[in-house]
């Protein structure tokens, strides 16, 4: 392979290659990356929301996206889940010596359509290579700057006694589908739920200003991480419904197969929320009029005692769901 | 050693091992940093600067240094490039199983210091861990975000024949030695120049604020590929002066055993600076007052022709300074 086939020291030098990765690589997708160190901007005299999260993916090319679809909706999603409306996105990627130019050229491609789909501009952006066996493929990070609109106001304390909970679609497709297609267990059916949910929030919260308590996006940890942090924030008692929780019988299947819980397997396109409980079928009614939240449901209830998180299972009973310990499934996202 | 005196792929899963690491090594320095996954901030009518960079430096520890201080100084430096009155960051980590709680700690309170002392607050963090072999100690990642004040506008477009080059301190301390210290070539008197700059920008803009056409930080590829990237975007010639540019005698002698050109050297605490004529006499005596840029020069003068870099050597010839090509030293930031 010839000089710029692979990525090479070289590339992340600040020289002739590196100028040639952003010409041929960057540019062509990322064209409000300036040539100046940092980006500017003219906001309004809003709120401002402002995150950031790495993504070290194993696989990055799997089922339904790869590293470069999820380091946006990753923090896109994170800004939604505070209310904030995502406008911008930094995106800065550590490159192992040896990356096969080509895949870099397609996960570069595919952030610029997940963030054109999502309505985002990424405006900056770094490149850092690291020698082979000192880094792994690629590594993105995203940090991302939103606007939140006036009377947002979405906190698990304000979760009270009585709240339902409801989940935007079905648990588990993202952590099985890493876990599946990075070990090839030849299990089928997989596929990622990454999918940005910053419109979708927008109306929810534009149609449902007051009922909508608090928002989470059950990534690392699944659904029962988010639970357990309501819970812990709120200082209550969340009682699931097992039959209620949507899974897809394939990630049924497949975390059995594998003694895996689904509680605990990360969505990357999916939201947790809790609301009034006056609210909940009208909320759940809506959602389902969306593409990206049709299989919304209501799964659970909040109550003021016991505190913790319970499920009541299909068979009847009820078992309390500790929190995580270990790490069941390590880069997942 | 104990479950929380190394690194475990557990830190990064987003449960109790989690917790334990926000609770016991972030939050007692990065009280900003929120539940929530964006941090939320109030600003006023004004322009924004947000940038990013991920930094992989290579030892951690370094005379001068380590990669924590580097990771605020690089961003804080790059936000004040613009103008931008630097205020808030995110601090983002990828961290490699089995690294030593202790260095991790260290290259925290190392942040917390250099955010205090710059006047930046890191509001919104996140961390990652890859297995062994496919990461290197620590990886960070800070984005920043900053207010430009009205009537900047630093442009090296703006350069015209006439214009004078300065540099706020001696070239090339980084860059030797972060390679003598990862080498152990047993060089001495070296010292990192890494420090931040934006309280010296900040003065430096409100009383110079017509007279300075362009600011840049000479990190990656050094003095000359800054000095190379204004001679592009104004289309004119920049002529140095040898005898003028100001670099330590160990850093000198350090890069004629290695046989690397200090023009290519990275700093991590100077600024380049293109300004108008009659100005940069006061200019350099103004900058002199502060501790950060006490010596200041003045190294070249800006030409319509020839176009391109070139030296003035203490010999009394002149050479062309070609654009880096390679990489002669990488992970220096």
């Amino acid at each position: 392979m010839g000089i710029d086939e692979i990525i090479l020291l070289e590339h992340g030098s600040g020289g002739k290659a590196s100028q040639r990765l952003l010409e041929e690589v960057f540019w062509p997708h990322f064209r409000e990356v300036p040539m100046l160190d940092a980006a500017m901007l003219t906001l309004s005299r809003e709120r401002l929301a402002f995150t950031t999260d790495s993504f070290v993916v194993d696989p990055i090319f799997f089922p339904g996206g790869d590293i470069g679809s999820l380091a946006v909706h990753g923090t896109v999603n994170d800004l939604a889940m505070v209310g904030a409306r995502p406008l911008y996105l930094s995106a800065a990627f550590i490159l192992e010596e040896g990356l096969p130019l080509a895949d870099l050229k397609q996960v570069v491609a595919s952030m610029a359509r997940a963030a054109l789909k999502a309505g985002v501009k990424i405006i900056c952006g770094d490149t850092k290579v690291v020698p082979r066996g000192k880094g792994d493929k690629i590594f993105i990070n995203t940090s991302g700057l939103g606007l939140i609109p006036e009377g947002i106001k979405l906190l698990p304390e304000n979760i009270s006694p009585g709240d339902r909970i409801l989940v935007s679609g079905p648990i588990a497709d993202h952590g099985l589908t890493i876990l599946a297609s990075r070990e090839n267990l030849g299990l089928e059916g997989l596929e990622s739920d990454s999918q940005a949910l910053n419109h979708v929030v927008f109306e929810l919260l534009s149609q449902f200003p007051a009922e909508i308590k608090a928002l989470r996006d059950p990534t690392r940890g699944g659904l029962a991480s988010v639970l357990h942090e309501f819970c812990e924030a709120a200082q209550v008692g969340i009682f699931l419904e097992e039959e209620a929780i949507p899974i897809r019988p394939q990630v049924k299947a497949g975390s059995e197969i594998l003694g895996l819980d689904p509680l605990y397997l990360a969505c990357e396109g999916r939201f947790v929320l809790a609301c009034e409980p006056g609210a909940a079928e009208e909320i759940k009614a809506f959602l389902q009029g969306f593409p990206e939240t049709r299989e919304t449901a209501v799964i659970g209830e909040v109550l003021s005692e016991p505190k913790g998180l319970y499920l009541k299972t299909i068979y009847g009973g009820t078992r309390p769901v500790p929190p995580l310990s270990g790490e069941p499934l390590p880069r997942i996202c």
